[in-house]
């Protein structure tokens, strides 16, 4: 394909906000074998340059036209009539290793830079990053690719650089409740070690750790504030969004929505490259396991441990994966507000605290704990034991919660639920065989959590156990009867406990 | 997912200019589980509902806002603040077909047409097309998924009733010139045989037989006016873009463009679907096989050839496919105007006519003509050189040409042809090793073609030939200087010939 053509200028009064787009005739645009989304350089007068994006219209403009979006032709003077000299930038060098990719070939360090680059930068449209999720899908990548990968994601995001031992725990996700991250991170602080916690917010699920967390405290600052934090009170819970640690993401998860695709090479991809960014050289993965969780087998579970694994020593990350029962929810409150208080609740030693949530966090802690101190885990599960029961842990949230401007003077009771509440009995007596992660999720959903807080659902029943026709099994919490009517509604549809 | 929500309406004076609209705040709707494009439900006062199309925006929509544009509000009056119920219609079930096909499995018939149907009916979005065809990439179609995907595109497009026996002749092209279509359709109806030859325009080649046609007449027609001119002269030469015989085409094609894919599968698809739906029952396909022509080698040419004739074979169309050798351009002219005369010299047995034409074109003729009568091919061949020789082919295509509403009074050295010519030395003597199909398109382009029919180039020199140092090897035709410069600018870049 030869690459440079000239064509008349038409001014239109389109505008963009911002970017400077030029449309062209789609079908000459083909036989140019320009792309709707390819980069143009325009020349005129002899000299002036501007790049563009080229858009294109089978209607607007006529062969040999080319129309200037207002942001070009107020920036760059030119006259509708003007003949203008259009040089194909090439097509990205992505395309070439989506290509390759798509016909089953791995990828090379030159081809995952050149992907992840021209994805940050725009350079390829969703067109071409959905052939690269479908190739990706199809075949997933090996152990390089899944490095190089990472690598580029890391390498084009935001960095925070700590100094020193950097530990962290992530949870692979998909089972609710589990709010375990906001008691270990207090507990490990308070054992003096520096865990700066960066959690996402909830897409699918009732509640991300950065909503909950933001019922008791902001979760959105710099780099530098984040760092101020850590350095006050050796750890932080607070929203990696609010960073740029993996720009790829987005687009990407934009196109993997229509078919609700998630591929598990991408989220070991985006995990991983995030904690590189946030210098972190000691990791806990807490992986639950189960049919309505994330990751429904074992067999798939000790692959993805495998490939965490491999990519942590990549960078010389010191890595655990914990491969804990994903059947049940952990603690009894599923969305915000209730979770919150759950959290608080362990934390604060109250009774009828929710214990599966305070042995989860303490195992898991007791593991991170003893992967950095290497004492062995009978007298790790000791210290970490006793920071919460001490209540050397609830000072430490305290600390952190007012790091991060949250309210000084707080108590698990006092946190604000939803004012409508609806409790549902059991319709009869036995014991409880299975948990549906997938209709807690939906029915916290249509409730309005998690973009309303005090919406959500509170578990009385719990798998495994018996329950007896008539008593409560579940609350539901709403900030409004529209909600709580539509969840009563769904109660039928979408069953949260099967009784036997 | 729960399918069912209430969202606060806020008046757009946004307006499409029909399709109905409506914008959900981006976030919300993922949380939902609403993806842009898909249809949902309006409900309001109780009673009205209407089925929109969700967009999405991140900043334009609060949470539990629901924005409607013009033409929702304008036909079903609402106003700002009312609440509406909006009910999720559902993904499209040809999604979970994509999804199986990304997965690997094969598609049954009702996967097939959901694919085909969402398609056409604009269901599914370029983003859900684009897995689609990743997917068929990746994992071509078995005969099955052949059969299924060519009848759901015959089904879904435009058909013509032809009675009794209708003879076609198709070339898979990527060879430069080949107008050999337009010779055999006159030679085999003045045989007496029923032959209505739509085409296609070019869209990476020079010329398509719809383009080289059209300086002769016009090549768009109504079905109706179609059947007249076949029921007149028993052939005709149009354009199938006139009709809408394989309306999924387009929307595939847009989204194979920006990484260039072509999927033999989806061209076996779309030229089946087209003969079916035009009562072909009779076929012969051309098929050039060569280094830069569409089809590589040999073992690809073979594979194709099953695959067409096992299609063929289940609607009972009789076929025979012809792999011909596509090392070097079929005719001298190149270009529009430069390939009309090309056949018209050869329909008029002129002097100097381009014989490898007339012979590609004769011979194609006895196999197609052998194929309906079953005299063997040396009859069959004697037949159809008589049919040229005798004038009765030039008479019936003057017959055509006329029937289209072409000039009546007609000659090949009547042609109009670019008036900015610059012709081609060869810089050495030696002989011809290696003529580039994709150069000569990629420089007849630059020229101008084929949306300039006189741009285009004629060649001199030929494959396998001897040449000597300063003789013309070829000639470039423009319609301006500026196209020229361009042209003699890529020269070097884009060889033609190989001298050794």
């Amino acid at each position: 394909m030869i690459s440079q053509y000239y064509l008349k200028v038409k001014k239109l009064d389109f505008t963009t906000g911002e970017a400077l787009i030029a449309l062209l005739n789609e079908e000459e645009a083909y036989h140019f074998g320009i792309h709707a989304g390819d980069k143009i350089g325009l020349t005129w007068r002899g000299k002036k340059t501007v790049n563009v994006e080229a858009n294109l219209s089978d209607k607007r403009i006529k062969p040999g036209e080319i129309g200037l979006y207002e942001e070009v032709w107020q920036k760059y003077p030119v006259e509708t009539g003007e003949i203008v000299e259009v040089n194909v930038l090439g097509r990205p060098d992505s395309i070439q290793a989506i290509k390759k990719k798509l016909l089953g070939h791995h990828l090379n360090e030159a081809d995952c830079q050149a992907i992840i680059n021209d994805i940050v930068s725009n350079r390829i449209s969703n067109t071409e990053i959905t052939y690269f999720v479908a190739a990706t899908y199809m075949y997933p990548y090996n152990r390089d690719e899944l490095y190089y990968m990472t690598k580029a994601v890391a390498e084009t995001g935001d960095t925070i650089h700590f100094k020193g031992q950097v530990v962290d725990k992530h949870s692979v996700g998909g089972i609710a409740g589990n709010r375990t991250t906001m008691v270990i991170i207090p507990i490990i602080a308070s054992l003096g070690l520096k865990i700066p916690k960066t959690s996402s917010r909830a897409i699918t699920s009732p509640a991300g750790t950065s909503d909950t967390m933001e019922v008791l405290a902001p979760v959105t600052f710099s780099i530098a504030e984040t760092m101020e934090i850590v350095k006050k009170t050796g750890g932080c819970l607070i929203w990696g969004g609010g960073f740029n640690l993996a720009p790829s993401d987005d687009r990407i998860l934009k196109v993997t929505y229509p078919l609700s695709l998630e591929p598990y090479d991408k989220m070991i991809v985006s995990v991983m490259a995030k904690k590189v960014s946030t210098s972190v050289n000691c990791l806990i993965i807490d992986m639950p396991v189960g049919e309505t969780a994330k990751i429904p087998d074992m067999a798939t579970a000790i692959d993805l441990e495998k490939r965490f694994v491999y990519v942590a020593k990549q960078f010389g990350i010191k890595i655990k994966v914990l491969k804990t029962k994903g059947i049940d929810p952990i603690g009894q409150g599923i969305g915000p507000t209730l979770e919150a208080r759950d959290v608080l609740r362990v934390l604060q030693q109250k009774e009828g605290r929710p214990m599966d949530l305070e042995e989860k966090s303490l195992e898991l802690a007791a593991e991170l704990y003893n992967l950095v101190k290497n004492i062995g885990m009978a007298k790790a599960r000791k210290e970490v034991a006793l920071a919460l029961s001490s209540g050397k842990a609830w000072s430490k949230m305290k600390e952190i919660i007012k790091a991060q401007g949250g309210q000084e003077k707080i108590d698990s009771e006092g946190i604000e639920l939803g004012n409508v509440t609806h409790s549902i009995k059991a319709t009869k007596s036995g014991e409880v065989i299975k948990t549906d992660n997938k209709n807690i999720n939906a029915l916290c959903r249509i409730l309005g959590a998690p973009l309303d807080k005090k919406a959500g659902i509170y578990l009385e029943a719990e798998y495994g156990k018996k329950v007896v026709a008539g008593q409560s099994i579940y609350t539901f919490y709403a900030s409004n009867e529209q909600r709580m009517a539509l969840a009563l509604a769904a109660v039928d549809k979408l069953k949260i406990f099967t009784i036997k």
